[in-house]
């Protein structure tokens, strides 16, 4: 076999790098690219799409993989399980035809585009016609990889392997209801602005991001530090992972969480053990694990009291001007439970509420019980439901996110998975590592570092999810431990 | 004819966009990509190669090029010559074996990373390997194309079509000739160090280069501004032009003139005719006119009183420490003739000798009688001959510039072309526009952005290099305009 598997890596190492392309292309798109350029943007990663999709689809390469299949089991694990995950989506994308995926790229492309524009000029009719054209791609894309399971599990799959959209309304009927309650008992606190109260500089922010991320262990020889409208981490390659935050002028809150959480994922990627780089492994293995080391990162630690007694100081040398703000200032502003508007800036117990309605809208759209002209009515109605509150401007409410005019539909719900995955993770963290806060507290990441390097991150895509959580706590992912701990840190 | 030209267009539409994914990855490369992610890089540089080397050498594409070109009477005259420069291209990569391609770029890519490596830690050794491969595939791919023809003749054309070394070796002897004598008779003027007094601050230098460039028509809403080691303008697409420069940080004037530089290149590539965007004419003809853009921009205008006269003021609102200097004291650093180490920081007068100075060591190099090992003596001992100084630094020598790193042997003779058709249509413009002065000390540059637009830029590739300059001046490229306008500005 081992000729066959020589082949095969060959492929699969290319149809990594065209992967690096497509994810190169996107990231200059928010990064760096002219605004003009868009419409030849969108024929560049439709061609990268349409020679990915060939390559992937490839005859010869779907009978070198059908071959390797069948005698997997003379195959050590790690080849044997590279080939199942290569064949499981090779299984999908040779059901798409080329077409279909280079026009799909084209509209993700221009959509993004469209979505930026019309989110600063608070015109969601902009992009209206766009977002209707991406949920009828999402709906036949579903169909051409199966047409018998409903159109929603099929778009999960490609972002949590193996989960349904009967279980995600089990596990978020339950959660609603424990975090009504919870949100019913926290007491209301004063809002002091301590990190939002003066107009912010870039390129010093920038400066204190860098110092911070590297505290942490994110490595920038192999990594950087990239702008965008909206903050998301990406994998060009294994040894060029980019997190990257946006700068709101008056927000510096925004800019810090947001880097604590891209580096969470960086840290993931950055970490996955070499052996698997060459093979379909290298990768976080899941987006709800993947979530589940952004929000723990961020939440978890980046909103501790430990963390901010060692970062604040560090921050005070950037912006002397505040001075007078103290830790518990900043640990109670980041902390604080209320409603509002943006998901990427709510509380941890809110949080969710933001990722129920998105799923709940994605359904009915894909349904077609909902049309993408009424979604901003519904929109509005659902926030209410859920969260009192009703957005006044666009962006604050429909066109907040990225992620529809990327075409990523049937992602949300990965958010609130991670946010699971979270708290059962950090208990049992916290169980092991009991003096992490003193050693947050001086800057030492290492037990953090170490203990997820260790459990979860070396991994990579070895493990199905379910599996990796089962080896790292000692049981299946279970709700209670996140809600205990919204309820142990904010009721005491 | 119709269907074959719809299916020539668009394999060409696709090469383009091929080759503007090669042009990001360079860019990227120096511009964001992590120090430790070079292997992965180069692989992913060498992949595109491949893809873009079966692309256009694929045999249905050839068939089809050879069909329309036996027929291209038939055509009108600017797909006729869109297939004239495929067809003359085809002809040519067809003979290139994919394996050798895709060596070659990676080898590229790793080249250039060592040179960056080696000019830092002032280490030849560290670079050389990389270098000797270099021109090993240098000879190799020239023997690929023609065999018959001097190795240096088939690597010119690659940049100058039709430019031959018997040809430039005439020009550069008569050349030589006439730069010594002008140097003899230049008095040295005092060095006043203007632009050169104190540290400049990246952030404020680069919203001053954002002004001028955009004030002199570069546009930034199909451009972007990034920071690379060694100054370059590239094109990723027809509406993502990208100039680049870098920052010493005791050296102004060297942000200020490369990007003035690069934005006559920026200037050209963005004002070429939209007709042309989707033939293989969309580009600037030749590098000797291209560099003819650059230089005459930096040297003709960038260096004049009039530009300061608008510009000075404007940069002392960035740096408010310049304000006692006078437009004569930086117009006075600027145009100092003084033989100096580096090509890119040299005056008008003594650049020609450092490309003399490559051209010789290149033809050396390629004909076998100078090894690489022995490259840096012999540059030192040329230097001496041609400029009357001798680098300390193997920075200021052999490895300053990036070009052999990435392949381009056979490049720098360009230059001194450029200069060359820079004086002649100058020599044009200026007859014809004869308040250039008054008109760039408002900042006002609608007269020369005009005529270049209508003589040079929007002609693209349409006209073959010297059909250009007859068409611009009237006659064939005539080196004593150059030198005329070196003896008029330097001895009055």
């Amino acid at each position: 076999m081992q000729k066959q598997l020589k082949e095969y890596k060959k492929t699969l190492m290319e149809l990594k790098r065209l992967e690096g392309i497509s994810a190169l292309l996107e990231w200059d798109q928010e990064n760096q690219m002219p605004a003009k350029s868009i419409k030849s943007r969108s024929e560049t990663s439709a061609l990268i799409a349409k020679i990915t999709h060939e390559k992937s689809t490839n005859k010869q390469f779907g009978d070198l993989i059908n071959e390797l299949y069948e005698n997997s089991d003379k195959l050590d694990p790690v080849e044997k399980r590279s080939i199942e995950v290569t064949k499981k989506n090779y299984d999908k994308v040779v059901k798409l035809p080329t077409e279909f995926v280079e026009e799909f790229s084209k509209l993700r492309s221009l959509a993004q585009s469209a979505w930026v524009e019309a989110k600063a000029k608070e015109n969601y009719l902009h992009f209206e016609p766009y977002l209707k054209k991406i949920i009828k791609f999402s709906r036949d894309y579903a169909r051409y990889i199966d047409k018998k399971k409903p159109i929603y599990d099929v778009l999960l799959d490609d972002y949590e392997e193996g989960m349904t959209t009967t279980k995600l309304q089990e596990v978020f009927s339950d959660l609603k209801i424990e975090l009504i309650e919870l949100l019913s008992k926290i007491p209301t606190k004063e809002n002091k602005k301590s990190l939002s109260s003066q107009v912010f500089d870039k390129d010093i922010t920038r400066k204190f991001l860098l110092e911070m991320t590297k505290q942490i262990g994110f490595d920038y020889e192999r990594g950087a530090l990239g702008e965008v409208h909206h903050p998301f981490e990406t994998s060009i390659t294994e040894d060029d992972i980019r997190i990257n935050v946006s700068y709101p002028e008056k927000y510096l809150a925004y800019s810090i969480t947001a880097a604590i959480h891209e580096a969470g994922h960086g840290l993931y990627e950055q970490n996955v053990d070499k052996k698997y780089h060459e093979t379909a492994l290298g990768h976080g293995v899941s987006l709800g694990i993947h979530e589940s080391q952004s929000r723990l990162l961020e939440n978890m630690i980046g909103r501790s009291e430990a963390f901010w007694k060692f970062f604040l100081p560090k921050l005070k040398k950037y912006y002397p001007s505040l001075d007078k703000i103290k830790v518990e200032d900043v640990v109670g502003d980041l902390n604080r439970v209320t409603s509002s508007f943006i998901r990427t800036e709510a509380d941890e117990v809110t949080y969710n509420m933001h990722i129920i309605l998105r799923f709940e809208l994605e359904l009915l759209l894909l349904d077609e019980e909902l049309s993408t002209k009424d979604l901003p009515e519904e929109w509005d109605k659902m926030m209410h439901e859920l969260l009192g509150i009703k957005p006044k401007k666009i962006s604050k409410g429909v066109l907040q996110d990225v992620h529809w005019s990327i075409g990523a539909v049937g992602y949300f719900p990965t958010y609130a998975l991670g946010n699971l995955n979270a708290g059962q993770l950090w208990n049992k963290f916290i169980s092991e590592n009991k003096k992490w806060e003193s050693e947050v507290a001086k800057g030492d990441f290492t037990s953090y570092f170490n203990w997820f390097k260790e459990n979860i991150w070396r991994h990579g895509g070895y493990y199905k999810p379910r599996d990796l959580m089962i080896k790292a706590t000692g049981e299946d992912l279970n709700a209670k431990y996140f809600v205990e701990y919204l309820n142990k840190k904010y009721l005491g």
